[in-house]
């Protein structure tokens, strides 16, 4: 190992983790999966720092080159040369676990150490559900994802633009999008943030919203810089990324890499590649400001040879992921993991199968952020409302998964085994069985457990039926969240404002 | 640990599993994925003995009970108590790995250690797909999924009846199902085994094809006992396992729990109770004939307290499957695992989460033996034609999965990384993707990867409707193997003068 796995360091700001106690929060007690051994692992560093050292990383910007030369970084062309010491050196300042918060302090929650934090799916251009097939999505559409993830218990944060709102005008779409995530919900938010200006404007209505000295102390917003792989970082992610490290709000580097088209075809030399990237990234951050709450983020699939078209829930991101882990694990930053991704166009089986294959071997390697939990479909272009809903189910299966395996004396139910219950009875109606039955699984109402003959006596509904009903009735049980009618007015008036400015 | 991990032991007869090289068959080099401490382990192991010591299975059989006397196991009122020497004395007389043969050598695979089979459905009475719904097996519908067995190179057995072929009389249907596992495949066969007197049939069948000589010397049949949990094996069940123990066959003991049912509503005395279940089992049939070729299996599934039915899938599983597997592990047992689980009527989303949730965590514990990899739903009343097919495409994926991540120097391609792609360039036609691109990736061909346009174009055609082209097509392709007509004729002859005397 580089080095020994890094001690505990407390978020300079704000918040104490500690002190978040989040009971809907899932906490990791299960044991890592781990693949490499430690020699595997130090040889998978050295390989990434030799990418930094040798290969270098391009910053397409030249405020971020200034950055990085005040830093000592070796700069030829615009790329890069990160030493190893000097990412060591830089990689200690990021804090290990910090809270992020939403408007509401009980949805606030811990990002990092054995927390597991789910949010929605965000990016895509299209909606698609039963009723009218897929689509451009809407103001109105953006509206109901949020009233999705604000209702359903096991979704921790709204995350961005669930959807691409088209109906409004692109000048100013970033304002809505972000005026909707303030208002139809009080968990925490990403915010919208593709370039500087729009971070910029998005970091002025989280100041109008929590006024300046809370954001200060606080993080409140968290932006995805995606590496533009291989190996390079454009003016519009550095320009959003040094604006969040510079208010100390949440920067979340994730490579994306397509296996044999972003890197090569082989596991190692992606994950190497993924390695490099985002530790630049991280490295970037702590020298635009020195503490800034970082996670490490793995986004991984593989390049089907046929269409072009990006492979999710394939086994080679499975092995890819454990590994990435391992890795962000060493350096003990949090680390984002995979989502409910589907190729798929529609939640058939395939876009079933694809889901658990891409998040279930997320829930084994202790991750700490989940994005694109709920919803995605179609390599990330559309958003299912049905989708959305069938993935929540996961998120209620795996909120269980997470509790581990109790070791309470009360669990062993030897005295019922061994003297209540006599072979061939059953454990319905006794002593250990009422003490518990209310609590001891998780149900998953969307999931049908009748009989072939009263499922099909009652109309042969298929999962996308159900879920259409249940977004719908998710729909009608929101509520909207408080807010404060001068700060909604100082919102509104900053809005308008700016609309008149674009 | 009660016990040291039992040194490896060799089958006492037969092929020797070292020379049983399978290029299909996936050989296991990922660490097992263990939650348990090994003190957490060791108090499994203990409470499982405590209930065998003090709680007892009962053997509803008189000939066991003999078999148990001679063995000086303490019976009062055909329950048996054995005490945990006399467990650890048994269990030690069982070989860790063994050779399940087929009736063509080049299918041979090896059960136990560091080897992974996977079989087909078994047991549902009715089928069903696209074209006619659901409806009774038959025969035909059997010959069917054998063929499909036989054909898909994923599949490494043709498991037992894969469905129930309700147009044949019920006297000798048994004899009919077996005639066609032998003759519409060469792949491992289980065989046709419910009780005694069938169990006689299948081995007097599986004389006439293999000889006499080699039946003795080869495992070509395997058997599931399912212990009637709780605690219970009935006369059906044993006289059928002494049958296949003094033929040296393979003895799979599963008890199968539903929480709430017919185990407690906790996960840790379920895995206790199935254990000792398991274990008594195992003992008694080396006690029946020691050396015996046996599997430790877990089948366990949690009950839905509004329908009653039982749930796969569930994240209690998981969990209970990983503590099942350790202890398997720790007796040196070949261990069967969770296979593609559904409660689904259909294999729409709900059928493919369940299928992936119930089998995915089998392949992180270093599995010997999957049945049910392919087809099972509605709880395993039903068998699909179109979930069959599908799920084999997710044993193609685990197979690549299996074969780990390869660390070959090459697959670091730092040189191409570092000097030949530029950053923001592209790896696509690089020397080091020529050179691998090809057997790189695993490619689902049942999954669509076309845009959301092209696919529309095509139709919509969703996964189900290509799975349903897809058997059929398979059907066509299908080779039946060659088969001595001596032999056939034999044991046609055999058939017909059973079905006279029955």
């Amino acid at each position: 190992m580089a080095r020994k796995r890094m001690r505990n360091r407390p978020s300079p700001h704000g918040p104490n983790p500690d002190q978040v106690a989040k009971i809907t929060q899932p906490k990791w007690t299960l044991p890592p999966y781990e693949i490499a051994s430690t020699e595997q692992l130090q040889l998978l560093h050295d390989k990434s720092m030799q990418i930094l050292e040798e290969g270098g990383i391009a910053f397409y910007d030249e405020e971020s080159v200034q950055i990085l030369e005040q830093h000592h970084v070796k700069i030829v062309d615009q790329i890069a040369y990160f030493d190893r010491a000097q990412v060591m050196e830089y990689l200690a300042k990021a804090p290990s676990q910090f809270v992020w918060s939403g408007r509401n302090p009980e949805h606030n929650v811990v990002l990092g150490g054995d927390h597991v934090v789910f949010a929605p799916v965000v990016g895509p251009p299209f909606i698609r559900d039963l009723d009218r097939g897929r689509r451009d999505g809407t103001l109105q559409d953006l509206q109901n994802l949020i009233k999705l993830s604000q209702t359903i218990p096991y979704m921790h944060s709204l995350g961005a633009e669930n959807v691409v709102p088209s109906d409004v005008p692109i000048e100013y779409r970033h304002l809505e999008t972000m005026y909707a995530l303030l208002t139809y919900g009080d968990k925490p938010v990403m915010g919208v943030y593709h370039t500087g200006p729009i971070a910029a404007d998005t970091l002025a209505l989280a100041k109008i919203m929590y006024g300046e000295e809370t954001l200060r102390h606080n993080h409140v917003l968290h932006c995805v810089v995606n590496v533009s792989s291989p190996r390079r970082l454009d003016d519009r992610m550095l320009s959003m990324l040094i604006q969040f490290a510079r208010h100390n709000q949440i920067v979340d580097v994730t490579p994306f890499i397509l296996s044999g088209a972003m890197g090569p075809v082989s596991i190692l030399g992606t994950v190497a590649q993924l390695n490099a990237e985002a530790l630049a990234g991280i490295v970037f951050a702590q020298m635009a400001n020195p503490g800034t709450p970082c996670i490490y983020g793995s986004f991984q699939a593989v390049l089907d040879l046929q269409s072009g078209a990006p492979v999710f829930g394939a086994p080679e991101s499975q092995l890819a992921l454990y590994l990435s882990a391992q890795l962000a694990r060493m350096y003990n930053l949090p680390f984002r993991a995979a989502g409910a991704y589907a190729s798929s166009k529609i939640i058939d089986a395939q876009g079933a199968y694809e889901s658990v294959m891409a998040m279930f071997p997320s829930m084994l390697v202790r991750p700490n952020f989940i994005l694109h939990a709920a919803g995605w479909l179609e390599g990330g272009l559309t958003v299912g409302y049905e989708k959305f809903v069938l993935d929540c189910e996961l998120l209620g299966m795996y909120h269980r998964y997470l509790q581990n395996v109790s070791w309470e004396e009360d669990e062993w139910a030897l005295d019922m085994i061994i003297n209540e219950v006599p072979p061939g009875g059953h454990h319905l109606g006794s002593s250990h069985t009422m003490r518990h039955y209310r609590t001891a699984f998780y149900r998953a109402g969307l999931f049908d457990y009748d009989s072939a003959e009263a499922w099909e006596a009652s109309g042969s509904i298929d999962s996308i039926q159900r879920a259409n009903q249940k977004y719908k009735q998710l729909l009608r049980q929101y509520e909207k969240p408080d807010l404060d009618p001068g700060t909604d007015e100082a919102l509104r008036d900053f809005i308008e404002r700016r609309k008149q400015e674009l």
